[in-house]
């Protein structure tokens, strides 16, 4: 791909950002995300990867304003017609609207190529580790969520008996569960290293809001 | 203090919750830290320590409302009314105005008594560790604050460069600077305990987004 091209796309992805967690920054990190891991996994087609890449959220918006659209169905379609505005082939746009189509949910549509497979492990890398942590946390002071719930008993709740939406809910029931569903090995390397940390600041966090001086309240309180 | 007082304070304390960083959670954080550094410091007025932490962020709402307002100078003398109305003493009242007062800044109006270190450290203790930088995510996430600014050359600058607001910014020009500034020796143990994980969740965060994978776009693309 021509340099000029890729800023001719790169200029369609700035117009399509939505919100705060799906801004240009994430999709840079999955371009780097997804040239980091084709070098290593070899036989790639770079164009249409960098393609799928740069336009992997154009239908962002759209869900955005409707949220009973899926942002992978709507924006497959959307880069489809973008590619070929651009003088794509149809071929070339086809390929891509694959790589677009499946980057979302591996059950109901799961990536058949290696460069779909590639952009799902770079899109779902960008929720592991410290990053996936920090822009967990952010959605959720944007959609003035809480950290934490407490248990009827007073105790604060770890998220495995939240009922009400939390980060620590968020933790243990999507961040926690991704490390071993990557489909590339250079993208499960990449998350495995990315996962202490994760971990370790799911545990230091719970730790420190679960501190024991309250129980130095019942001994100085008269009843 | 009889149970039934603290409950009292405690609904005083809820009717004036203002933002996320700082609700109910936050205070009763402040109050656990309190107890426990309390507890191991010794000689310790547990009642005016109590009535501080619970009274000491009541000054947030109008803080809110008018940011040229000093919550911790609002909140003091709110404090007091609500102490002489719950039928506490003028001396009693006295002392909790001032832990409130000398709460904020360290320079301008340095706690004297035992108390009031005491909630100054209970209070900053809740911005160190794990919890510094979840509050600060969530809070950069509700005012439309960015992660990371990029420097001309494309780089990401991890804080010290930043001239716009930013996560890494708070971290490089607030967070990392708070661990020895504690006034109490149970403070301070605790604040380093907490350390090492904001360290390193910041050193993560900032190797994740500076990944290696765009040097390899250049080799791909055509000039």
């Amino acid at each position: 791909m021509k340099r000029v091209t890729f800023q001719l796309l790169e200029n369609d992805m700035r117009s399509c950002c939505a919100d705060s967690a799906h801004d240009k920054e994430h999709v840079y990190r999955v371009l780097s995300n997804a040239l980091e891991i084709g070098r290593e996994e070899g036989g790639v087609d770079w164009d249409v990867l960098i393609a799928a890449c740069l336009l992997h959220d154009v239908g962002r918006p759209e869900q955005f304003a409707d949220p009973t659209l899926c942002h992978a169905q709507v924006g497959s379609e959307k880069a489809y017609r973008i590619l070929l505005e651009r003088g794509f082939s149809e071929d070339f746009a086809e390929k891509v609207r694959h790589c677009i189509v499946t980057h979302r949910f591996r059950k109901a549509r799961p990536p058949q190529t290696l460069e779909a497979k590639i952009l799902f492990d770079a899109d779902k890398l960008d929720v592991t580790g410290a990053l996936g942590i920090a822009r967990t946390l952010m959605y959720k002071g944007d959609t003035k969520e809480v950290l934490y719930h407490r248990n009827p008993d007073g105790s604060v709740d770890d998220g495995t008996g939240d009922t009400g939406d939390s980060f620590f809910r968020e933790y243990k029931f999507k961040l926690e569960k991704l490390y071993d569903r990557f489909y590339t090995e250079a993208g499960s390397r990449l998350a495995r290293e990315r996962q202490r940390i994760a971990e370790e600041f799911y545990r230091s966090l719970l730790a420190e809001v679960s501190g024991s001086g309250m129980e130095q309240l019942s001994a100085v309180l008269e009843e």
